[in-house]
């Protein structure tokens, strides 16, 4: 499948060379085509990986991962632009964290809103879907590398594009995969950040997950 | 140990309950010390339980409850009378939820401040500690109800008050106590309540936890 990554950081990286590793084509997009990361990034992986600007990477993804800073992901939406977006799934990880106070972070969207919902309101023809943005980008990609089975959380408005997603994250090796509803469920998993960040101080890594236990 | 719970509610009577069966005096605090849910429990549990005001049961307790809810939790301090809890682990269960626009609730406290701090504000000469927020009632005293062992917080800013309140919690049958810090991370916890909610209404049940699983 034809898949773009937009953003170039560790999450973007690390979905990249998952995606590749699993076959697809991936375009990683950033703000320029000649972004250091992304090509040093498709160098290092073949022929199945490319790069190119926002625009160029979303206009060839099938699907789109946004894996970009919860502070800039809706700027890069518009450099993209949102026709490149219509009628696909989109997988938004980012999160509205804001370290201008430093850390821990607070979030700039919160409680009666959404990044989440932000971004599906911006892409009106997508079919977004909140999901993976409460692990590290290691995690993201490797649940099995966990001792036990955790969960990971999907938000959205289409059963098409959340049926997608989750076979995204089964090729990942996701198997509790809790669909909690329409994107305004993001709010619960967006705002489930200043415990992850709390939690990451307090256990020294960031690589832990949440496991639901019910009675 | 004399221990006051504040709230007639479903979590006070449990808490209060179980604190009888382990041995403790206590005493449960209402608006009016005629309060039927209040007498009726005192009736049903025996002579170490008691029913008073607000500020006769925080005047008796050597260790205090609050079991109220959110939205009343500051004004409930201020009937209780402040002095009544100086010197005292006072052990916050509330959370800032507002219903005010139905189901889901959005949080009345978020984001750059918390219930729990605010409670400690009000209360300066107490040792505030935020604990059991993130469960349903039933499972704040019955962890071991649950298949595999889950995960509980503590929130505050002075150690003896968190030690009571391990040992308290600890007496409940909980094992994996995690301590995230001062009485700021109650920020944390009290924003895992708008997930804990999407969670309650997809599973169908409120007695589910989390457990934190490390690489």
């Amino acid at each position: 499948m034809k898949i773009a990554v937009l953003g170039t950081g560790v999450v973007g990286q690390t979905i990249a060379d998952k995606l590749i590793s699993l076959g697809h084509q991936v375009k990683m997009g950033s703000r320029s085509a000649t972004n250091e990361k992304a090509t040093n990034w498709a160098t290092q992986n073949g022929a199945e990986a490319s790069t190119g600007t926002f625009a160029e990477a979303a206009a060839f993804g099938e699907l789109i991962f946004l894996a970009t800073k919860g502070d800039a992901t809706l700027d890069i939406i518009q450099q993209a632009g949102p026709d490149n977006f219509r009628n696909k799934t989109v997988i938004d990880i980012s999160n509205p964290l804001d370290f201008s106070n430093g850390f821990p972070p607070f979030l700039s969207i919160t409680n009666t809103n959404s990044l989440g919902e932000e971004v599906q309101t911006a892409l009106p023809h997508a079919y977004v879907v909140k999901t993976l943005n409460t692990l590290s980008a290691h995690l993201m990609v490797a649940p099995g590398s966990l001792p036990e089975e955790t969960s990971v959380f999907l938000s959205g408005n289409a059963a098409a594009g959340k049926a997608q997603a989750r076979a995204i994250l089964e090729s990942f090796g996701w198997q509790n995969i809790i669909d909690l509803g329409d994107i305004t469920t993001a709010r619960g998993t967006e705002q489930l950040l200043p415990l992850w960040v709390r939690l990451y101080a307090k256990l020294g890594t960031a690589n832990f997950n949440f496991k639901i236990v019910l009675e």
